[in-house]
């Protein structure tokens, strides 16, 4: 089971970043978000939309503590960030965890989420994307059949196409 | 050798979108992005300032149209959307091209687009993030050594750390 923390929301600025997280968490297999920051419960209520429409399990929620979420935490703890350790050296310890929390920051993250996690861990110690590293690690611990993750109970489904759209609505 | 074009900028609206999307292609080893759209020359500049600060020898440029940039490409034009074919089964055969033109939209891509290039690919075929997708094609086209690409003359460096932040200038 994989929960990701979007740590940080700011209504206005990170609708769309905090949108993009969650939608790439739920298409390459984790299993549920949890935001913190500013409370939007527009985005929330957005996400589950995409649940039910797009099929699959995944859910969003809110929490008001990013401290109280990441302390009460059963399970790993992983803190992605430009100044962590190689994804790629820690990918194979990460992967064997049963219950795994993704830890996403927007623009600066207090010090203490680098302590208060098990792994800090970047995708290349380049500044790019919140957005890209967590798809990279969901990539290194999934493997490659992540991206042919089933969704049940969808009311629209995308078939594979080499130059068009194939989209078929179910009742 | 790998471009990317980025279709669709609005200036307003994808200002942050459209620099991650840059960022994921530098710091994942392609090797210049196109931006076509509205003209936004801070965006050009802000990317070719972080080339100039975190090294190596990526650069942003600007062109007003997307159809004659890819016309005249020589190599292989892919289009990132969710109504692909399987990155995972694709990715093998791109490999191997030589030149490749990566095309990534924002909202919506028109029709010719899909037409115009060799292959229509998908990082699984549910809504997610054109950031994310760009960072998991290149992710499968260069294999898990792009994460310890190199970038050379920078002024900045960051080097791993377990919990902290490590960063070095150098003049």
């Amino acid at each position: 089971m994989i929960t990701i923390l979007r740590m940080g929301h700011r209504k206005d600025r990170d609708h769309r970043a905090s949108m993009h997280v969650a939608l790439v968490g739920r298409a390459l297999g984790a299993d549920r978000i949890i935001f913190c920051g500013e409370q939007d419960d527009a985005l929330v209520e957005r996400v589950n939309g995409i649940s039910r429409k797009w099929g699959g399990n995944f859910s969003a929620s809110y929490s008001q503590s990013y401290r109280k979420t990441l302390r009460h935490f059963k399970g790993t703890k992983v803190h992605l960030t430009m100044y962590g350790e190689p994804l790629e050296k820690k990918a194979g310890e990460v992967r064997k965890k049963r219950q795994i929390l993704v830890a996403v920051g927007s623009e600066k993250v207090p010090r203490d989420v680098y302590e208060m996690c098990d792994y800090n861990i970047a995708a290349t110690n380049q500044p790019h994307s919140e957005i890209a590293a967590l798809a990279l690690f969901l990539r290194e611990c999934k493997g490659q059949k992540t991206y042919a993750k089933k969704f049940p109970r969808a009311k629209v489904r995308v078939f594979p196409s080499k130059n068009g759209k194939c989209v078929k609505s179910y009742k």
